[in-house]
């Protein structure tokens, strides 16, 4: 995969992914970049941590602030393999991220179901890449645990 | 002050919200209650660690959920000094946390402005205990940060 691309950067989110899935998680993954460099990653951890914060955005978020030293990630860009939640996008408004990409929207849990505009209105928001192998992470999650 | 009333647990956030204060931080504090008894406490503190996702609540949900071993806070009451923002109206309605009370509102940035029922359904919501001495405490850290 050719480096630097929102493709290469979404299949290390998804990379994420399936850390969770083996893991038993519900499969969604998350990096965050900064001048083309991964500088926080995550990957849900609720069930592991029996912690509801624990999700792949808040966890990058953390790690990322962490590696800058600074809690506002404007120059930053975050891939996650799912539409984030309300939660998520709140802690990505007070962040004031530069850039957002998803993959799979989430019609259910999905911000845009909560308030379109949750978001810092510097925020740009793109999703759609790579939606097919994202999704079909989650759906293979949920087939498996009701089998 | 009488053991175990609202007030009793309000004015224990509000303690919190104070330690925040004497730190630096815009003096917000966080409770959560199980069979009368704290469980989780929190303070904001996403200036000392330079991390959005540090509100008072969030710290308070996490170390909840550390006590009970449970992710799920179904039985248990938050009380947090100013009204929640997004991003902890929605880990709080992850945590499907019973009752929420918060003193002041927060018209600006509370989770009303964003959606009215951001908390999960069967969440029950108070505001207004201790509202003045919670808000006396934000606009007193604001005033000397002006100064």
């Amino acid at each position: 995969m050719e480096l630097f691309t929102h493709e290469y950067f979404m299949n290390e989110a998804l990379k994420q992914a399936k850390i969770a899935f083996e893991e038993g998680e519900i499969p969604v993954g998350a990096v965050i970049v900064s001048k083309n460099k991964i500088i926080g990653r995550g990957y849900n951890q609720t069930e592991k941590l029996q912690d509801v914060t624990a999700h792949a955005e808040m966890i990058a978020i953390t790690s990322a602030a962490n590696y800058l030293g600074a809690k506002y990630l404007i120059d930053c860009r975050l891939y996650v393999t799912l539409e984030p939640c309300p939660m998520c996008a709140g802690a990505l408004f007070w962040s004031q991220i530069g850039e957002v990409y998803y993959a799979a929207s989430d019609p259910k849990r999905g911000f845009h179901q909560c308030n379109d505009s949750m978001l810092h209105p510097k925020t740009k928001v793109f999703s759609g890449i790579m939606a097919e192998p994202a999704q079909d992470l989650v759906n293979e999650f949920f087939k498996k645990l009701r089998e």
